[in-house]
């Protein structure tokens, strides 16, 4: 291959920035160009493309949200759609496209390698980190940090007034996030969609840590499984606790990537290209613990990722 | 003056704990001796005592909230309650009390000093910085700059997807966090409850940004001028702006203190400490630019504190 | 005046974008263009030039460095470089010039004035705070807090293995950082060139503190006070106290400036081409307290900024 | 087992306290008892004991260093040392020891059961990552962070001034973090003890950069493998590029932890105690990616981690 395209696509994650680098920088590395396609999918179809150099890649990875911009193409959803996309990547004279993004970018990415047999790669970003066939979605990490750095200025104050704050985190359908920030953040309970809960318990379990001598307890929740201020009132009007409850909202996806996102960006985007460069198509690039793993995208959208039940029993042991 | 107390009163705000770690050494280095007592006028009431060594206040300077932990007090806003809190005071042989606390804590001590002519001094801590009699209250700074940083952040995500952020700061009565953040975060609009806003204007001025190239804006409004839901709702409703909010919410109390509030920390915690120690009383220690000034309590309580016209003008030739 | 030049020039400070942001911003609101040079005044004379429009200074109040790039220029340093300078400003239209530095940058800009009878108006941005005429200089704010996040860390690891720690911070003429850092830092002694001091004294200060049982203990000293290095070997040869020292060097410089300096940048910036735009010349925008004010470059370069007596005795009274 | 010990050892890292946390509550709820010793094995042989109750973990989550304090031991490395200790732990009804820290803690606690068939277990806790049998060790994950962001810093002022940085970061005997943090930071060079290097050849990599339009260049090195004072120097003389240095140092040990370093001080220090409550010893806890393991420390201790292929591969790519 000569050429290739690259987009981001769907929500936007920190670490998106270096992945792009990567992609650039590993096909420059081994001959070939790159072109970048803004608005993910929407911008194929309308050609907004421009030939990524090495120059336009520096001095972004430690960019948060990605310069290339991203959108959701509901054009892209229709046969049409994909046709013109798919016209438009060979007018640019690409013979194969790097998607980074999410489930959604990658199915899209998936049906272009099926409808029009156009190599794809995909590289998983993602703050929700709900991808299979990878431990680590770029994105999770800083978005798990944002998340324990807004728990850890909630607890001075909970702490100072005495109080129970419930804390909502993103995470629509699952509870990654609540999980990995409950625990890192110290919490008294997470409530996430996968394990069923009981506020009554909730309120059992605050009361119990009260008489154990703790004056301010943190619930965290994710946004799939109760809405923060239904926990808040619950609490409120069942216990002597005062209780407020924040909404950490759209600000964990933005700010500059942790190390982490960074390095795992640079990793699984030189992978997914050298891989197309290499002939290889339709797969994504992940890791596998502390190994680069590659698998069909087949296989990574029909599986889903599975809640770690280590982690699970941790936090019950740990909020004692 | 042989001997006194501190307490932290009403809403905490990071620095508290730089201001008490000022009247302990402050207090010592004299040759006086400090007890503290724990959530505020409530813990007087029940006599939650402890001397405060020098030791005791080491490490503790960089942490948000108030290891005194902080209260609101309904028995101390009763005579009998205000009666009581004065024989502690005398009871722990304390023949001073510095508070360090917001309007409503240093109203506190104005009565302890009007009704029982008992010597007290005032340190300026809210986030709101809402205090007259100085140029900022403990906690200002560090409130703005976790504001801006979640502003930072959410642009990453509004210029990769290209969409208006209202983002909801606090100030439930003025607009000093919002003006302050509302600058320093590029903000296309910043609301304020001491300005008359029309959010049918506000929807004019993010078409014209618009219209100049501007993909992304950001409008801050302060909590007590509107809720930012609903301007999100105004705004999709009557644009064709893809629109969201963030309320930050209690994350802008805690945090480590910034540079500044630690630094404004001890030096009002100190001056206040050295005039009571001197005989002063009724005062609240405050900074007139980088000078220290000392106002009588009731100057400071009777006169409100006026958003800066400047910054207003300022405001509105920014975001052009 | 129709159209201006502007320029980032000497050290580069957190905020000299946010200055030309606002320089850009307030002159195009009021009807005039903004020319952009490179590289300070060695791009004046070499014509490094751009129009700098809204859009080009959208963006970039969050970043740290200039995106003008700066230097220091040894052409301007001669009459004739100067002439070139002033020529090359003629030719672009620009009647007149706002320099966002230092001292020696003002001092060229006055330059200028004395010997074209050319306007110019300075904003002060140097991280060492050493400019009269303005409480503030863009960048101290940021560089203070930069510094005092690099002690907490090191105090954590002071505190865990008791030890004494040396930390040099920047400031080669005075210690404006070094008090301010040590001040916030909590640090147990603060070296600064404006004061004598002796070693042995630090050595018994430190012993004196260990026997009140404090097991570790900070020392911020400016790098125009001493070397850490050399503090170090002296406490480890004259004590007991394991000692290490650090260095922070050149990070100082960088990162996201502070909401305090990026709001200082802002009003600055505008105050200062608002004033050049009405006719004034020859003067530095600064800050007294809260209050704008704008004073003559010959004034300002002829008065030697002071270290504040209050917060030397502050620290004293802070470190027992 | 109905007691156990708890030591921090040698050089502390971010995310011991998590660790001892961990380990406290762990146990709790098995129903065995904690004994925390002070100053790693010293504290064990002068019986600096407490017993450690859920409440004495709450609130350290998020604090750098460890609050049971460390220390290196001369007396713990003769016979009669460990005879005291082991001595010491009985007295204690200590029928077993979770030993934090790096490899001559663990070589110490693998003593121990070798010489008085003490039941020890290891939790790996070093910012070095140096520790075979765990692909990451409890505090690496912060110190490339706290480099990282060193790196970005530096960086904005690399390119204001066009000048190349040489940054010396930790690691005595490896690259683990240099390579780690020269990648996230983007350097343009990466220099550790593990891959034979000519400054030359750093050279004509800065030239050949320089040549493709790079104005600003960053070379991240370990301290193990040279000093950056030296490079720079040789990058001065040899050529035309303004050259600085930074030696980050200390600071590198200490901060918050990172999320990551929360969750796996977490889940190893959990993981050790549940082991040694079920009667087995001589390991220690390590993560194989996302799983736990548990390795005899035997072959930890005999086993050397290695530097990531593949991760050198990219660093090259990357640089272009």
């Amino acid at each position: 291959m000569k050429k290739i395209g690259v987009i981001t696509s769907g929500g936007d994650a920190p670490g998106m920035n270096a992945a792009v680098r990567a992609v650039v920088r590993a096909a420059l590395s081994r001959g070939a160009e790159v072109v970048g396609f803004s608005h993910g999918y929407e911008g194929i179809i309308h050609n907004e493309s421009q030939p990524l150099e090495s120059a336009q890649v520096g001095g972004i990875i430690d960019r948060g949200g990605t310069f290339l911009r991203t959108a959701r193409s509901r054009t892209f959803m229709t046969p049409e759609g994909r046709e013109q996309a798919y016209n438009v990547l060979l007018q640019n004279g690409c013979e194969g496209l790097v998607v980074i993004g999410g489930d959604g970018s990658l199915t899209g990415a998936l049906k272009l390698l099926e409808e029009f047999d156009y190599p794809v790669m995909g590289v998983p970003g993602s703050i929700d980190n709900d991808i299979s066939g990878t431990d680590f979605s770029i994105g999770f990490d800083t978005a798990v940090n944002t998340a324990v750095q807004a728990i850890d200025r909630v607890r001075d104050t909970a702490y100072s007034h005495e109080r129970v704050f419930v804390i909502e985190v993103m995470g629509r359908r699952n509870g990654f996030i609540a999980l990995e920030a409950g625990l890192a953040g110290g919490a008294e309970a997470i409530l996430i969609p996968e394990v069923p809960f009981s506020i009554p318990d909730v309120c059992a379990l605050l009361r119990s840590a009260a008489e154990r001598g703790k004056r301010s307890s943190i619930v965290v929740v994710a946004e799939g499984a109760a809405r923060a201020e239904d926990i808040k009132d619950f609490i409120e009007h069942n216990t002597k606790f005062e209780t407020r409850h924040v909404v950490l909202g759209h600000m964990q996806r933005g700010g500059s990537p942790s190390a982490f996102d960074r390095v795992l960006a640079l990793r699984l985007g030189a992978m997914a290209t050298n891989r197309l460069l290499s002939g290889y198509r339709g797969e994504m690039a992940g890791v596998d613990g502390n190994k680069l793993v590659s698998h069909p995208l087949s296989y990574v959208l029909s599986t889903e990722r599975q809640i770690d039940p280590e982690r699970l029993i941790l936090s019950d042991s740990m909020s004692i």
